[in-house]
């Protein structure tokens, strides 16, 4: 199985830990994104659709990706997915954090997350910012994120 | 003039405009930046020391790297700098904006920031974030950038 899961996933795979033993969920890096099924699961947790053109180079020009995939020795469904860009020195920033609705409520996301941080921490990226949508606040800030505005540092938006 | 600009700071450069003509000041994505020459431009704004190396992947891994140089035919200085990263695509993040501070108040910084956003509108990046120090807070939302919070995008950090 474990050889199995290393072709499929890559050895950097990990597997999520969840409440059910007929189902295997797994964390990977190195598994190719498809583009399709990420469009679907954007789709699923009502993500305004992208040009699959754009969000290939997007992609492409990212720091790391992350899936999350029920596995199956043929089809592995992509059930999960993060992304981040930056420098991979300094700064990173991460992006489109999403879990499959079939999938939410068993942990997932905070798994999720803790393989991105991981992953960043390898690269010894100083620090790593993130934007959330109002109703995520509570996720994020119960995992050690800490919110704005501490005064510190102001976030602004710009759409050019 | 003309051909020597273009020869030391590349042909997407731009003169700035400022109330002196004894000196020329010139905008550049192109011309390299020295790294010993960020250094003390950085340590002139006041900002910590970061190890040499770590900043040379930074800068390498940067989507875009702005420097505004004092003009000389020989020597042109670096008094001005900011970077972005991201996807070039859908997100970028301006980082690091720093004007040497004998040539603040001449609206440089105003200058520098429509540089940079003018390159990121020729890529049709579809999102600008930022993260600003508190006392410049009014140097960015006098220029069109939307301070969060709004209830839309909460912003966190992390120190992995």
């Amino acid at each position: 199985m474990s050889e199995l899961l290393n072709d499929l996933y890559g050895p950097a795979h990990q597997l999520c830990t969840i409440p059910s033993d007929r189902l295997t969920l797994v964390l990977s890096r190195e598994r190719e994104i498809d583009l399709i099924e990420l469009e679907q699961l954007c789709d699923a947790v009502g993500w305004s659709r992208r040009p699959l053109r754009r969000v290939r180079r997007a992609l492409q020009n990212s720091l790391l990706r992350v899936g999350i995939w029920r596995h199956d020795p043929r089809v592995p469904k992509l059930v999960g997915f993060a992304r981040c860009t930056g420098d991979g020195v300094i700064d990173a920033t991460v992006w489109d954090v999403a879990v499959h609705p079939l999938y939410q409520g068993a942990g997932l996301g905070k798994q999720l997350m803790a393989y991105v941080l991981a992953q960043l921490q390898r690269q010894q990226v100083q620090r790593v910012s993130l934007f959330a949508d109002p109703e995520v606040v509570g996720f994020y800030s119960g995992q050690g994120w800490e919110l704005e505005p501490q005064g510190r540092r102001c976030a602004f938006w710009y759409a050019p």
